[in-house]
């Protein structure tokens, strides 16, 4: 080994470990941190980002950098080397064009907004965030304007989440899917509801806590490389193969949701702890969010809100929680996929879902294509919501004061989310083509076989493909959202016996 | 501020948040990293402690404690600042005098020690750690001869964990104990044993949960500053008074040792609560053990097992766990009370862990005074568990083996815990004069009065003062036995009708 790889490689430890006690904090923070512990954890994390950033941002670094990138270096590296050597020399150049106290006064005024938003969604009101949203909009595109400044303001903020997918191609996988699915949609409104009085009770809380870790065993989450942690949100994070953790949060009014959160993190989870364990210290584990976004999803709908998902394992969902020994598998059934119109995003059924995703998919290209200012945007999302949903919000907390991530400055990452569903109609289809039929495999409770091929051509690979080199290996085409429009409509006919 | 008490601030700030990370990371491992995990943890903590232990011996730290120990900057700091600088001078200026190949290859042969002690407590095998343990018996000597070449090196050890604390004292202290414990103890094995078979049960690890969180707010543990988890051995954990954890351990067939693990804990949180919150990143947060263990004791024992502690929740435990309903709270009383000869310490009852630690002290001055050598230990461990308690242990698992504390080499540690006991017989005179009877408080649910008086007395106090000063200032005098063995021989002549 070359004494400047070792030093590269020591510079890699270093940084991991940062990362590792920045991780270590914040699931404190977010899982059990009480009330007046905060301070002492805020001072932490910001004693060691503080430093952490000294290090990543340093002269030092960046001559590290480009002495790698150099070809006599470069060239006798291996495939992930080369990768972390790729992706950590473009961070470190985006950085370092952006001016120090820009970046310094774009902090501080995104977490200003952060906490004007929370103030203002309490409040439902708009007019006391829309200048903060004005200002991260101009910061987020000046920021833009540094990092790539000949590409594409919003198309950069695409590829920071996914990287290699810009606008032209959401263009077209957006339109079809709204061209296809608002009619399917309207259909099944005119068709009735399912009654779900049933569902009202009250669910205890540890029983709920057992049937999440039976649950998470029976997808394939290995218990001893994980934990399982209660916050207010549910969200998934790695250490690394060996330690991956999901939170959930638990009503005692709601045992559903609970149930689709364990899977839907579990899926997370499972990629995770499905990454070869030599990719820990290289960029091959900065797994993109549209590609994260369609293993959790895959699990929670594709597989979970599939009646085959169920039939191995309904008995025990009634033993663990017997209120749900009254109630029929096919009602069950029916209520998880239950479609109709809703204001909010992390509430919609699977199919509305898609057109919350659009909505502000069209939102941000309004913002950052056409320049709309943050004042129009209330009654443009009004409008959207009532041309996809046919519901308009009553005020700014049930419509655009919802969601955290613009307040931060997160632009570009909600289309990721529906990315991950489209992806999934494509590794159905594929999946279906090597396994057989996904209704059998898991009517036989045969689930592990469906993990063991999503680890074989995903979650083992992390990111050493983008999501669109993944597609071309695995489905042999370009992304495409027909396989998922075709599942939704078959799905749908036989829920609701709408013609598709 | 003169500049250079600011870069000591900037430098105590500096090693606090070092302390933060190390502490994070310890509570997870113990808490709750999965199997898989582990290797990521030690990973860090490798990493930071390596980093922090360059910082606090640098010859830059060095200077600055010379600096902060001049009058000019010395005089002109306030109390708390000026034990900060003496304690940190003190301690850099006994590490600098271990020679650092020395200090690695101790570390290396305590970790190796710790590993071998663990199989051979499994394999109750003497003969595999004897090697090791005159390892770390020789080992500590030199080191406590490097760290005060002019002081008595088991001096130096007990100063270690209780400043200000020597064998002279202990001497005098612990003689006067067996003189008049062992005889008491003998007329007690005189009479009938309590009948305990109404205990066997099968006790739900989620209810004693429950009543761990009951009993620790009944006690006055804060929940807003603090965390309950659960780990292999109880434990408690401060990251400063806003967030102090304890753990605990279940067992589906004992609910009476969780609960007493619960006292105990919360006694120690309840201090670490209670300290002066303008103490922290200063020495005066590092409390000795003797005086911790005098309060996580004094609610463990003094008032847990007292008949009138529970009058007020007794009613609350039986509710919580619906066996206790059937077991008189007399016969509870009696089997938290229980006093039997047996082999292992953590199991004793309030009055043989007297002997127990007795034990243990003469063994360590037996090595350091009188240079008796690990191979013998075995033989003297049992004549004195004869002479002590009248058993002698079939081997050594439930002999010399028992404690981890001596395979590190923290030898001068078990005596704080009998310190503790000690200190609290002083405070519970004290306390009476000022509170009046005891027995009455707690019958009354007064118990947070009681909580006041320490926070009041010791808690607030942190580690401002040494132990013999805190008794000077609470107790008005000197350490002495004398309370805590009127306090025993009153106890049990009530119990067990012997007369005293």
């Amino acid at each position: 080994m070359s004494e400047k790889l070792e030093q590269f490689q020591r510079y890699l430890n270093q940084m991991e470990q940062y990362r590792q006690i920045g991780e270590q904090m914040a699931w404190d923070m977010q899982t059990q941190t009480p009330k007046k512990g905060y301070g002492y954890k805020i001072d932490a994390i910001t004693y060691f980002s503080g430093e952490k950033f000294k290090i990543a941002t340093s002269e030092e670094t960046g001559k590290m950098y480009e002495e790698m990138s150099a070809p006599e270096e470069y060239d006798a590296l291996n495939d992930v080397m080369k990768l972390t050597v790729r992706r950590g020399k473009r961070e470190y150049d985006r950085n370092k064009r952006i001016p120090a106290d820009f970046y310094e006064e774009m902090v501080r005024a995104s977490n200003i907004s952060s906490k004007v938003w929370e103030e203002a969604k309490q409040k439902a009101d708009y007019d006391l965030f829309c200048p903060h949203l004005q200002k991260m909009i101009d910061f987020r595109r000046r920021c833009m304007e540094y990092m790539e400044p000949d590409k594409d303001i919003y198309d950069t903020m695409l590829d920071m989440y996914e990287e290699g997918m810009d606008s032209a191609t959401i263009d077209r996988l957006f339109s079809q899917m709204k061209e296809e699915l608002v009619p399917l949609f309207q259909k099944i409104m005119e068709k009735p509801e399912p009654d779900n009085r049933c569902f009202a009770g009250d669910y205890d809380i540890n029983s709920q806590k057992e049937l999440e870790a039976y649950l998470l065993s029976y997808i394939g989450f290995d218990k001893e490389a994980g934990v399982m942690g209660e916050s207010e949100h549910p969200f998934t994070m790695a250490f690394g193969p060996g330690d991956v953790r999901v939170t959930n949060h638990f009503s005692r009014h709601d045992a559903v949701d609970a149930m689709f959160s364990t899977i839907h993190e579990g899926g997370h989870a499972i990629f995770e702890q499905g990454i070869n364990p030599d990719y820990v210290k290289t960029a091959a584990v900065d797994i993109g969010m549209g590609m994260h976004e369609s293993q959790s999803r895959f699990y929670e709908n594709i597989l979970g809100r599939n009646i085959n998902f169920w039939k191995p394992v309904y008995g025990k969902v009634g033993e663990i929680l017997p209120q749900f020994q009254k109630i029929p598998l096919e009602v069950f059934f029916r209520e998880i996929n239950h479609v109709r119109p809703s204001f909010i995003r992390t509430a919609a059924d699977e199919l509305t879902y898609c057109f919350h995703i659009i909505l502000r998919y069209e939102i941000e290209k309004a913002i950052f294509r056409d320049g709309v200012n943050a004042e129009e945007l209330p009654a443009l999302w009004n409008d959207k919501m009532e041309e996809l949903l046919g519901i308009r919000p009553q005020n700014a907390a049930e419509g655009i004061l919802q969601d955290m991530h613009w307040s931060d400055g997160s632009f570009g990452y909600f289309p990721t989310y529906l990315l991950g569903t489209i992806y999934d109609g494509m590794f159905l289809e594929a999946m279906e083509k090597d396994l057989g039929n996904v209704d059998t495999l898991l009517a036989e409770g045969r689930i592990a076989e469906i993990t063991a091929w999503l680890h074989e051509k995903i979650h083992r690979h992390g990111s050493m493909r983008t999501a669109a080199e993944t597609l071309r290996e695995v489905c042999g085409q370009e992304v495409t959202a027909e396989p998922i429009i075709r599942y939704f409509k078959k799905k749908y006919a036989e829920i609701y016996g709408v013609d598709a």
